[in-house]
């Protein structure tokens, strides 16, 4: 056989992990062909791709980012994928495709396979927000790094009597907010699941202070927003690249809480460290596994899926499940973790 | 209510962060009382226990060990404590015990849990062997210091063309020499539940060198022994604590190694740092919703059970369950890790 | 003796290896009393201290932050303390003072020590800025800490073909950003030292992608600022602190190159997470020599001075020299770093 | 000018950086050509090298181990360097050889420096113990790693009441064992340099259980040796490398103090990992630096020396002054360290 991997999406640690595990198992395993294409789905249209045998995927296991590129794909060019995939598909003689990516990857997998074209995709982001599947690979990364920072903060905070507010990553899901402010003590945790409510924030910290905690952590996701009429809110900038910037919801929770407080508040904004580098070895063993199955899955053809962890194993689920619904962190959850607020 | 914590068995990173979040939840949640006995089950018996309120496991989630202590205890004064503990249970004012330990702690809250006393335990282990749940916290611990051992031996070896023996925990169960193997990109593991063929190992090394890899690196469970005939093996001494010392495994393969490819081995015994220090996020989450669980149970009085974790959930299960058997690794696990030997 | 001890100003990892050093030195060498200050000056002025034995500062070595707690001392108050220092000797029983403080620090321990006052400074600072030694503790770790971010953004700059800007702490002196861009192998290096022009940078990021190299990292000091006229600027709104807030250099500078360059490029502001947490091993050994010998000055006399790294000996050197002038990042350590501009 | 460059002795983080360094400074900043000579001084006798230009030297500069490869080079061949050297630079076409490597290297290169060879050495050790130079890269690292592995049994000793050996690099130096037993609090440090009476550690920890310490970490370098009668002591058995195996000091001691004290004692043996792996940001901005000065000492033909680290300042030493003697710790700083037995 001849498969063709690719990557698509945001960088996440553990994506060079699949694709070493996919060539290790296709190649060694199998005696099949590999060829990567580059820069994602684009690689897939204009015919750029290059073989990858057991060398080219040599050391590349913790490495972080992606040997094969990625880049966001225009919606008419998948269109154009989706029509011409069999004449793809011939071109570059691929008799399957594994696409990893994130929901966006995982919905254009979709339709290439509603049209016929043999796809086996693998799950990646790591806001663990993908249905189907307990985790993703690429989150315990970014909650390891996340609550790395939190701890590094909490010193700080303390020494100076200071209210510390940390921005992570999680637009849509606030899985990371939960886990590493789970994992680092945060004294309040606010995510794209609730509003919240300032007032309650403000009243968390001054009971702190009164039984002489003279200082308080705050984890915030970035999609985070207060309940109405919590606090002043007003939507920032939209640069060219459609992003909201530099008026985050981190800069601007620590600074209502100073004015509410009269105490110090200092926003951290982790940004991009969380996405990016050296992965876990959770992540490590998961990515692998999944870049095993997808193999496996392609032989059995056990086409229009992608890998799932269910439990302790692998498994396939529809990619139709993948993409149905965000997969959001639950109320239980939150009730559990005792300080979302 | 009022509520008795112990510790039990050998350290385990995330110790500390079930001890606090039992506190929390029964403290905070449900304003319960607790008390810590200390050095284990000793304590219990002996009648040492100290009072852990909020600030009592304040800033102890990061750190390694436990604060309570732990200790082995010897058989006849388990039975001591299966026989009087009603009256213990007086003496100390508790209406449930939680014990967090490992097989041993368990087996020994179940006889506590058949005569009659309330208990939840937590189960606890860095090897990952307890049956009915699908992890343990301080495995994950464990594994990426293991991981980032092999990292390192990874470059050393190449640069100087040799092979690298890293031998982890693990007596009875692979998982750590599984997970960590797998996460470093060891080319061969060696398990306690599979026999290897030093052959085996020999052959592929020699594959690798004659392909232009010019070094290996095996990563090896301390537990994991040749097959019959397959290498000399001789029991080494036995120590006054019951230990065989000094001749592990890793140090008899590396030597065999070297011999058979007249090349240089050398083994690297990670030993007690896999134990040790502080618990890495996905410990920290783990051990801290199973204490908040534990304390759910004991409220709701679902005692001679332990808490697991099923898929994304915590749940309970029968202590009974968590001790029939070692969760040992399963076929699939070796066959899909594929540098199993 | 009595020895008095205080931590003042920012943050800084090492503080309590000083502390625990100062202590371990004093009571287990000589014999001494120490008592810790809290709150820095104010804890001295308030009369707020408390006895440390080697009990108090067991397990602190490794742990972020000060466990005598910081804060900054009004002007006035300090004018108090030179004018009454006698008296609070006195009352509080000391024949010595061990301020750990950064330039603000002292300076007011030179006052102190000016009117009479027996003091032996111990320099703090992350920025590495002080005068007269090779290195302060706590500068090795937050380079650690922004060369670890640098190393993540590497992978997710070169995978999605962006540039990544990297805002490092350093107001006035470019160590860190100087010392974490070399080592995490940036492309650009922006100091206080140096106004840079905006047109070299992009010219070497244009250059970068001409030769295939399609991302680019630069780290930028805070301080740095560019060259007149090399872009828009525009000093921030400065909130109630006197802090210019929520527009620093790397989000402008950021945003400066997308639009020049026509490519994403992204800021990530790594902020208090450099300050705070567990030491490095480096910083560890040098805070405890310099507690140490601040000790062993304290008993032959040698005041009004603060102790130095002098290449691989500890010294002392008068606290005139430390807090005469700002140590900044000289012009050939720019030249050697080769990618400063 | 067209520059050689080569690794030798054994693995030490930092060598890839000063590879990549010598190759920026000299293409980039001088126009120079540089080659690598494969596997140390055997890649010079059998003119087994091959270019480096920027590409080659990209993404290296955080990496273990060497790209370049390293091997021993026997005694009567070094010779024939000698003889030859002219030659030898003839037909590579090099103006200067650039080694990087420990005492036997810079030995070397003395000896070829001695009969007319153009040579700038770069000390290379994890063990710091050459002279002239305040510091090598590597050894920073390796203190890091140890203090790591000393922290995390600290929790392990702490919670089983029990005493820790650990055992680091440093034959017949102990930095290591100073620096990371300073770093790591530990309560006993042993070192080559001053034979230890078992006698004082057993003391010092029998005094640590009575004030309720009840645990103990000591550090032993692996060339550290008990004084004269102070336990038993027989050299192990030599192994076809020379190696004394399986039997070193950290085992032997942890053996005699458990006998001794009646209390667990577990020796834990670092081994290979302190020397493998990606270097601290300390160790890539020091090697980053030693290969820039080398090339900058070629072109002013400053031959004969190595790169030395004085203070803040690069300079460059006479070999003979590197190789003259070991640079071992001196009383002072055991004095210093007090925990030194």
């Amino acid at each position: 056989m001849r498969i063709g991997v690719l990557t698509a999406g945001g960088d996440c640690p553990g994506l060079n992990a699949v694709i070493r595990s996919v060539v290790h198992r296709a190649v060694a395993g199998h005696g099949d062909e590999v060829i990567g294409f580059e820069d994602g789905f684009k690689g897939l249209l204009d015919g750029h791709y290059r073989p990858l045998d057991l060398n080219a995927v040599s050391g590349i296991l913790s490495r972080g980012g992606t040997i094969l590129g990625s880049a966001r794909l225009e919606r008419n060019r998948l269109r154009e994928a989706a029509e011409n995939w069999h004449e793809l598909s011939e071109r570059t003689g691929i008799d399957a495709l594994i696409p990893i990516g994130g929901e966006g990857t995982l919905t254009a997998s979709r339709m290439l396979s509603d049209v016929g074209m043999p796809v086996v995709g693998v799950p990646k982001t790591i806001d663990n927000d993908i249905n189907g599947t307990d985790r993703t690979f690429g989150f315990d990364t970014a909650v390891g790094v996340a609550t790395e920072a939190i701890d590094r903060l909490k010193t700080t905070a303390e020494s100076h009597q200071r209210v510390m507010v940390v921005e992570v990553m999680g637009r849509h899901a606030g899985w990371i907010a939960l886990e590493s402010g789970m994992a680092g003590g945060a004294h309040g945790i606010c995510l794209p699941e609730r509003p919240f409510e300032v007032d309650d924030l403000v009243k968390m910290v001054e009971e702190r202070f009164a039984r002489g905690k003279k200082f308080a952590v705050v984890c915030i996701a970035e999609g985070a927003r207060p309940a109405e009429g919590s606090m002043p809110y007003e939507k920032g900038a939209i640069d060219q690249f459609g992003h909201e910037r530099f008026t985050g919801i981190g800069n601007r929770l620590a600074s209502e809480l100073e004015k509410r407080l009269g105490k110090e508040a200092r926003p951290v904004i982790l940004g991009h460290v969380q996405r990016g580098g050296t992965p876990t070895a959770y992540d490590r063993v998961l990515a692998t596994r999944f870049g095993w199955h997808a193999v496996e899955a392609v032989h059995r053809g056990d086409f229009g899926k992608m890998t799932a962890l269910t439990g302790t194993e692998i498994t396939t689920v529809p990619l139709a499940v993948g993409v149905e619904e965000l997969k959001t962190v639950p109320e239980k959850r939150m009730y559990e973790a005792e300080s979302v607020f």
